[in-house]
């Protein structure tokens, strides 16, 4: 079965991408052109009511929600590809925690200086310099307690990559690519070292050659 | 095992005291005072280093962040007491799709209307009108998403109660019970239906008796 990635441009899909290139699943794009609108498309809406992008469909079975996907999908092919989960219910907890701070915490800010910065004049709408430094002072906050946890493992659930690793890498590309950021890890030995392994993974660099919206 | 679950008296902890309910886990609580700072002391902070409540300790096993604890249990806890993640790994897809949903899409615009109604005064900051009328008008529109949904399925996920219902409740307890906006889930009679019957359940009865804040 050939899985389908709607929006491959775009960060959030990236995550479902390089999940499944780690599992070693086949999977199709189809593009969803969210500067043109096609995300607000009755029929996508059909689909995915809220209107965003990553979309799956696995066969007769539709997901959205790109955390909620690349769960599926490191359980669905568990006993292929790299395993995403951790060993036991116990790592599995702490791949779950830092899913969690990934969304709750490191997203927010990043999500914020995203699209203050890079998507602002694209789509229309003023960047307000209040929230890029607000959100800049918020990440390097959450940056400073990853570079202790780095300090102890290798990698945020421990000494495995896994899900919340992969995670954190399409929107870091681009604070790292395309905002003149990549300071704020580089300022961190620990995350710095993190990032490099991460970001060369044969995985990640598949991806990249999907492109970018811009 | 006995699992020590911190800062009882607030909405996000008592995710965790609900799901520990329906699985039939003894635990105790840690009473943690936000308003008073207490999770900003160092203590607590080796524990939790972003400083905010649930924790959870489980023997030596440390883990935070609700929705990673609520995972953590229903896995750990899997052969006893309610199933709280479906039966299939598609089903399991399902859960963790709505409970996304949750964290990213009802939960941001209820949480600032908490605070900005609730907590604003007891915390001294100033409540925003603007910000309360954006995130009322936010949360409209997830729930009349909801409505379609659940006009469909008796719940989030399906026809079984599970974490992606779970997770809603703390919130939706204080939009119904202290805002003065029950009108919000009354107004749609699908979501009013699903109300009632996750409120009514004895697990989120018995955790209302552990108080709230003010």
């Amino acid at each position: 079965m050939v899985v389908k990635v709607y929006g491959p441009l775009y960060a959030s899909p990236k995550r479902v991408l390089v999940c499944l290139v780690e599992k070693e699943v086949d999977f199709e794009t189809v593009p969803i052109d969210l500067l043109k609108g096609e995300h607000k498309h009755p029929d996508f809406l059909k689909l995915q009511p809220f209107g965003s992008v990553p979309l799956i469909q696995d066969g007769d079975y539709t997901l959205y929600e790109s955390r909620a996907i690349i769960r599926y999908c490191a359980e669905k092919y568990k006993s292929q590809g790299t395993n995403l989960l951790g060993n036991t219910i116990e790592e599995r907890g702490l791949v779950e925690q830092w899913l969690e701070v990934e969304a709750q915490n490191f997203h927010p800010p990043i999500n914020n200086l995203v699209l203050h910065i890079l998507f602002a004049s694209v789509l229309g709408f003023p960047s307000d310099p209040m929230i890029i430094q607000e959100s800049q002072e918020k990440l390097g906050k959450v940056l400073d307690i990853y570079e202790e946890r780095l300090s102890k493992s290798k990698y945020l659930a421990g000494d495995f990559f896994s899900l919340a690793d992969l995670s954190h890498l399409p929107f870091t590309h681009y604070l790292v690519a395309n905002m003149g950021k990549e300071y704020m890890i580089r300022d961190r030995k620990h995350v710095s070292a993190w990032w490099d392994d991460i970001s060369n993974r044969p995985s990640w660099k598949r991806v990249l050659q999907f492109g970018a919206p811009f």
